[in-house]
């Protein structure tokens, strides 16, 4: 109807930012809030934590990528809540008010109701958790060096990653290409190659989304580069000194948590129903049921597919559902009428192991090895977002693959 | 005499990095002690304040440069003293000891007795100094844009540089740059453009070590930036508010320390003599008086010239020290005559403004403009250590000076 229409959307990831292109030439106001000021490329952040590239190539400032949208403004800021009745975003300093509002705040780690777990097992979700981990790991192989006894050298070149899905099996394929490849000549007193990689899977087999044979070759790909892979084996408890896992006590410094998120506390804001995981319930027109001008998508939204199953917490999921919100708005201010349903189209899946292996699933074409690996490699180089981290990462890529080495082995912070 | 010739060399920067290079294929065993994983080629870690590069294209881990060095190790470790008596370099958990010690421990920022200072006028040293300052900048930005009364806006809009020397001039032109041209378009509710850039120096004029007219030539490309440079102008006081200066009160919230350094804690680990800036004064053959195993090389180290004129602390004259004392200890290790004296070959000297703005002297040669500009490119693009590096910040600036865009603009941290 008229550019009064005012969105509000929380959350600069893939879901806010699809939102935010597909609202261009509609007739509304928009206000993006994060608390970062950049969009971060999840899907090779994993990459940060391993040493290979650096946070800025593959991340971006969100009113960077959104400057030329004039009818778009960018609020770096952390919302504390929802107030629906006088219908206004909350943050910290401001009350920004909506006509309608779209949260796409993602998720968080869950640790399963062990929150003590936490400090000895860092997740991988922001830049810092990222630099956090690469220099646990980095750290680990100089304390190792630098002398101690037998078992805390074991203890020090022992790294455990918890969870066998896409990220599990990222980082624990490129901990070992670490270890094995990149820092291989680069010690005196001990030998990086010995360094053991152990991926804890409490289901049956690893890379649940995928397709039984993917997972088995993703399983041989790990294990050809020296990760011991252990299903069925649950975590009883971390700590300091390691793992204990099916009954026996695992002694690791190094533990990395990739095995259960929750969502950003979006529901408590909106005092919305939501599952177990915290996904908030909605409509198939993703709204919340009973507040038609309010919005939840990508991880924080439980979606389920025709056959009743949740939508997966991916890339392709949160755009595809951003894009939606933006057109069924788009229509909303003009008085048009409105989509009713979302319905995700399977973009495919995607895993890597390590070099030149990789897992790729599209139904109807299944790829593995070189092939998946080459796929996977060209698919994040064109989604990445903007000339520049494309550029950036293509080059990273080019020394790597040629040199064996890692770009960004520092050891900062802490 | 034998391989059993122990040297240890503490400090990676450039001095202790040449040394150990130029030890390759003397009879000896060098250990290289830093408490960082890294080298950082200082020169470039204002683009890493400012925005422009990413720490890891201008850092490379210490064991990795030397990886080839087989009579050679490195270790990660914080040196806490020297047993002179013993011959040992103390850490907190080892003792290392040694034949000949060279430090080579670099400087830290100096306060002239105001360390009161220092919490609001960071200087510039290491890459958490650098991601620090570089969140402050940005937050600034963002803070201003997320709005707030007029003059507080203008306090965040208004960034002081404090010493007008290479590094000052540089951050100065850096944030300019960033602000009236990176920035310009991406934000709604303020200007970027309006941003002051203020640069003190107390002395009559910028550049001490230029010659008279690079410094004018500097000072006008700095104002041709945007950049107020206020000559003959102490600060007085710094404080959450600003600076006081000149008798003035200049409000900003965000002020930057690039006018004192002082030398490493090294002389207090010798017991050695050192002037008022901490450094250890040397014999003509970098040793200290009365230990001729010790020797102090680079920043720490106070060698003065055939005029009796101090030896700037750049990076050409600690690589040409730590050169000659690797020269003089393998010629010890061998039992040959000693070279007798140190004497610094004047490299020239280059400072950079901004995009097509240096000033280059090398006595017989002066160049200002892009001239200047362009040989201060290609000749850190050359010195910068390995190729990764320079290919890294070689598609870095190509990319920036295309688009006039800054690559870095996280806000991490905090």
């Amino acid at each position: 109807m008229s550019s009064e229409f005012r969105i509000v959307i929380v959350g600069g990831g893939f879901g806010g930012l699809w939102a935010a292109h597909a609202l261009h030439h509609a007739p509304v106001q928009v206000t993006v809030i994060d608390r970062r000021n950049h969009h971060l490329f999840q899907p090779l952040l994993y990459q940060v934590a391993t040493a290979g590239l650096s946070p800025a190539d593959i991340a971006v400032p969100i009113r960077s990528i959104l400057r030329r949208r004039k009818n778009l403004s960018v609020l770096m800021a952390e919302v504390t809540g929802v107030d629906r009745a006088a219908r206004v975003v909350e943050t910290g300093s401001t009350r920004i008010p909506y006509d309608a509002l779209v949260i796409a705040t993602g998720t968080t780690h869950a640790y399963f109701g062990h929150d003590e777990w936490r400090p000895f097992a860092p997740g991988l979700k922001s830049v810092e958790d990222a630099l956090f981990i690469r220099r646990r790991l980095l750290l680990a192989f100089e304390e190792a060096e630098a002398g101690s006894d037998a078992a805390r050298r074991t203890a020090l070149l022992t790294f455990i990653v918890i969870g066998g899905g896409p990220t599990g099996v990222e980082l624990a394929g490129a901990i070992a290409e670490l270890a094995h490849k990149a820092l291989a000549r680069d010690f005196r007193h001990i030998d990086p190659q010995q360094a053991r990689i152990v991926l804890l899977e409490a289901g049956p087999r690893l890379l649940a989304s995928f397709p039984d044979r993917l997972a088995a070759r993703a399983l041989r790909d790990l294990e050809s580069l020296g990760v011991e892979v252990r299903l069925n084996t649950a975590v009883e408890s971390v700590d300091e000194e390691g793992v204990v896992a099916g009954g026996a006590r695992l002694a690791a410094r190094t533990v990395l948590w990739a095995a259960g998120v929750a969502a950003s506390p979006a529901a408590g804001w909106l005092g919305a129903d939501s599952d177990r995981a915290g996904r908030v319930k909605v409509e198939p027109n993703l709204a919340v049921p009973g507040a038609p001008e309010i919005f939840v998508i990508g991880d924080t939204a439980l979606v389920l597919d025709a056959a009743g199953n949740p939508l997966p917490g991916v890339a392709p999921v949160a755009k595809q559902e951003g894009t939606f919100v933006a057109r069924l708005l788009s229509a909303r201010a003009r008085g048009a009428p409105e989509p009713m349903r979302f319905a995700y189209r399977n973009a495919g899946n995607l895993a890597t192991i390590g070099r030149n292996r990789a897992v790729a699933d599209f139904g109807w074409l299944r790829l593995t090895g070189f092939a998946g690996w080459l796929l996977w490699a060209v698919a994040h180089i064109f989604f990445l977002i903007g000339f520049r981290s494309r550029l950036m990462v293509a080059t990273e890529w080019l020394w790597s693959y040629i040199t064996f080495g890692r770009g960004a082995r520092l050891i900062t912070g802490g």
